[in-house]
Parts: C-alpha cells; sequence; structure tokens
C-alpha cells in the first residue's frame, strides 16, 4: 500500500496506542555531551554509535522519534549520511521517524525537500508555514504527515506568532487555520489528520485550548517538556476533547532530558537513557486518558 | 580578519561592484533539466559537472550564486557533499555565495545549522523568521550575513505575510521591523547591514516601497525576476534611496532562465548559458544607476 498523510495520521496513532504513551525521543546528538564512553575515531562516528544506543534503549519504552536535522547537518555531508542511516535504524526497530526538518519553501523547492525527506524514510516532517500552503502542500503529495510550525516553545516566538491581527486572535490562528484547512482532506480512520501542527507546551492554557478548537482533527507535536518545563497537565490541556489513547492527538517530544539524564553509580549509559524515557513515557501516559 | 556579518555586507556590496550588476545566479541544479551534454554515471555526478560548468560559464558576468539546497538534498547525502565541493568552487572562482536553505529553529538548532553553513564556506544563508529574532541571532554569531524571508514571490504567500496586523500594516511589514532591529547591530562600512530581507520582485510596487521604508540599511535579496516575470523597474523600486552601485542594496536572483536557456543551433551548452548570465546582468545593470 502506498503510504498518504492520512495513513501516516493513523501509523501515529497506532505508534502512541503500542507504546501507550505519547512520548517521543528527540534525537539531538550534541557531541560535548556525549557520554565518556562512545567510541569511534571520528565526530560522525559518535554520533552515529551515540544515536544507535538511544534508538535501541528506547525502542521498548515509546513509539516515536524526532531525529533533529540540524544537529546531524553540522557535521556536513558526512552527518547527513549518518541521519540518514539513523532513520533507517530506527524504522528497522519499528519506530515512527518524524524528521524535525522545519523546512518550507515556494513549491517547486519544497517539493525537492518532500522528496529528500521521503527518500530517508522519513513518516512525517516538521514544515514552516511562512511561505504558504504552496509550500506545506509538496509534502503531502509525497505522501508524508507534516507537523506545521504553528506555535513554538522558545519564549521569543511571541512577537511573531502572538501578534494580534486586524481579522482574528493572532498570527498563529490564523496559520492555525490554514493548517485545519489543508488537513481536511487528509484524515485518517482513526479521525486523526495527517496534518498537524507544532504547539509548545510551555505556553498559555488558554491559547491551546483556542488552538486547539481551531485545529479539532489536527495531532499536536509538543515540544518543551522536560528541560523546558511542560507538564502532563499541560499537554491533557491540548488534547482532542473525548478521545483516549493515540486518538487523542498530541506527540510529547523531550530529547535533552532522555538523551544526557544524570546517571546513577556505575549505571551504564544506555541503561540511563531507557530508564528517562521509561520514566517520560509513564509521566505522560495519563494525559491520553 | 575574521568575518562578521558587517564585513559579509561590504564584501556583497564589493562584488556587485566587481561586477557591476545585482545579478545573482540561482544554482539549482534538478536533473531532468540538464542539458543532454552532461556526462557522469550517477544523478549526483551529473548534477556536479552541471554545476561546475555553470559556475564557471558566469563567473565573469556575476559576482554572486545561490545554491538552493533542496535541489542537492533531493539526492541525500551524496547530494549535500555535492552542495559542499560546489560551494567551494564558487567559492575559488571568486563568487560570493548565497546558501538557499530557508533554515530557522529555536536557538540551540539555528546555531547547528548556522556552524553547517559556515563550515560549507556560504557568505550568506537565507534564513525564515517564523520563530522570532532568536533563531536568526545565531546565524549572526556564526559570522554570516543573513537574507531573512520577510515577503516571498510565491502567489500564495500573500495570506500569510500580507495578513493586516492590529497594530501595523501587515504581517511582512512587522517582519521588516523585526529585520531592521537586528540588522542595526551590523551596518557595514558601505552603509549596507549584514542582515537583509528577502522580497520578492513580483510583489506591488507599494508593498515594497513600504517595506524599503522600514528597512533603509538591508540588502534585499529579490527573487521572481526573468522565469517568475519581475523587471529591472521593478528592482530599482527596491533599492536604497540616493545610492547608487552594490550600495543600493540589491541583489537579483534568477535561476531557470540562465541555468536552462532556449539554445542558439550548435551553441555548448556552456556558451548559452554564459550568454544568458551576461544579458541578465546588463539587463540589470540600470537598476543601480
Amino acid at each position: 500500500m502506498t503510504d498518504t498523510p492520512a495513513t501516516r495520521a493513523d501509523a501515529l496513532v497506532a505508534a502512541i496506542d503500542r507504546a501507550g504513551s505519547p512520548a517521543c525521543v528527540g534525537l539531538d546528538p550534541v557531541l560535548d555531551r556525549l557520554p565518556d564512553e562512545i567510541g569511534g575515531v571520528g565526530e560522525t562516528d559518535r554520533i552515529e554509535s551515540f544515536c544507535a544506543g538511544v534508538i535501541d534503549a528506547v525502542a521498548d519504552a515509546v513509539g516515536i522519534v524526532k531525529p533533529q536535522s540540524a544537529c546531524f547537518e553540522r557535521h556536513g555531508s558526512a552527518g547527513f549520511a549518518v541521519l540518514e542511516r539513523t532513520i533507517a535504524r530506527a524504522k528497522a526497530a519499528g519506530l515512527l521517524v518524524v524528521l524535525d526538518a522545519k523546512r518550507g519553501d515556494i513549491g517547486t523547492s519544497s517539493a525537492h525537500y518532500a522528496a529528500a525527506a521521503a527518500g530517508m524514510g522519513a513518516d512525517w516532517v516538521t514544515v514552516s508555514p511562512y511561505l504558504g500552503a504552496s509550500g506545506i502542500d509538496p509534502f503531502l503529495d509525497a505522501g508524508l504527515g507534516v507537523f506545521v510550525l504553528v506555535r513554538t516553545s522558545n519564549p521569543d516566538s511571541e512577537e511573531i506568532q502572538a501578534a494580534p491581527l486586524a481579522a482574528g486572535p493572532s498570527v498563529s490562528a490564523h496559520v492555525a487555520s490554514i493548517v485545519a484547512r489543508a488537513g481536511a482532506g487528509h484524515v485518517g480512520a482513526s479521525g486523526v489528520s495527517g496534518v498537524g501542527a507544532v504547539v509548545g507546551a510551555t505556553k498559555s492554557s488558554t491559547a491551546g485550548a483556542e488552538l486547539r478548537a481551531v485545529m479539532p482533527d489536527q495531532p499536536f507535536l509538543i515540544p518543551g517538556v522536560g528541560a523546558q518545563g511542560g507538564t502532563a497537565d499541560d499537554v491533557r490541556a491540548l488534547a482532542r476533547p473525548n478521545t483516549a489513547g493515540g486518538r487523542a492527538g498530541v506527540v510529547v517530544n523531550a530529547s535533552r532530558s532522555v538523551l544526557y539524564p544524570e546517571r546513577e553509580p556505575g549505571e551504564d549509559w544506555r541503561d540511563a537513557v531507557a530508564r528517562s524515557a521509561r520514566e517520560l513515557a509513564a509521566q505522560l501516559r495519563d494525559a491520553l486518558a
């Protein structure tokens, strides 16, 4: 069967239900934070070993991983090759892959980015909305699910995303309406759409409720839990009303808090990562109830 | 001397003055449009040969090239490696390189993207504003010039970029004010800032004049000339007032019309590309007067 945004939505729901948690582990490998035990002569060898160890450590606890393209690209084409192999390894471990690339360009260029993401085997990809719907559609045409940036977790995103419009509450609410429209034709059997939104957990619950009202079928990719301070209650407030499990439409990412945990004396780094992933998954389990 | 956004601005002005034209050739290699004569066994070999031929053909006529990252990334890590070598070849040919990557993320991830662009040897990079100034600053910290997306050339960008704000004319004018503020500390000896803006030539002259008023020191990267229909008069209307040459602060990109020209009978493809680049440069020369 050929993948479509709608089948990507159903696969996302299934991945969350399998894990019993909306937890997603961000793969943000940063050289100077890697455990000392990581071997490898070159920088990209070390990053690849680390990502492989993390994937193996978290695959039982969570259903989704989110590689941060920037962390791989900074090591050039060799880093890009590690990204390709990391995605392949995650897929082989049964994980759903959200490529966090925040791409977005005019239609012809977005089509090239979409081919790149699909070619690497990503299931979903993060996309920037600034160029309008024509920059988003090519990713859907390539059969990918997309999470469109709507309300990001960084503090100074407010200046643009929260700016009030003459004809509506805010820029992000306007983008949300475009996302809802783009996603209407891509709803899976699960009731969840293949066009989702990035909505930070650190934003106010009022803003979150407004965005959920505009985007009832959209899965929300929620960064900002863990190191950035969001909680499971913040997540529940962003879920689709009257749903449970994967159909609640929330995917909650944590990166640094899982990848680089405090280790207990003598604890193997992979055991520490596995423990952090289990703790994250358990913390968020109630958000789906 | 270490590069800074301000020195990047002065180098941009100098590149335009050397060529006597603000013309920039976009490097958007697309497999099914390559000349039949292009050899090479693999797809990425063919793209690399094509880009090398284009660089050699246009280096006398223009001062700036703009590789479109998407066209390289669609061929995976091997394509990314071609991008690296293409940038190196352009630099060796004395060309200034604007990496068209439209990246933008939270600060820590933008810092990785900035390291990637600087590591490849790019002088300037295109950046998306949706995450706010903290997504832009890391590129400046890495010593790069940045062209921030303000008003893009695709028709449906209007829906977001032209949306009227409660407290100002439009989203793009608001972004323009953020760009002007970010660029204030990065003005070179030329009077031009290392923080510029992408402003499409296909937009109305009223919108262009408004954006120039908000961003008096910013260089404008102007796509949409050639295949997309903009003219030299459109460009002059976007120049900085009372300036000449590179200090006029306009960089005008054409991609398809230069890369894939109609060929005269028996004409070598590289000669056709060189001729198209010379015609573009000549057409735009008056825009600096």
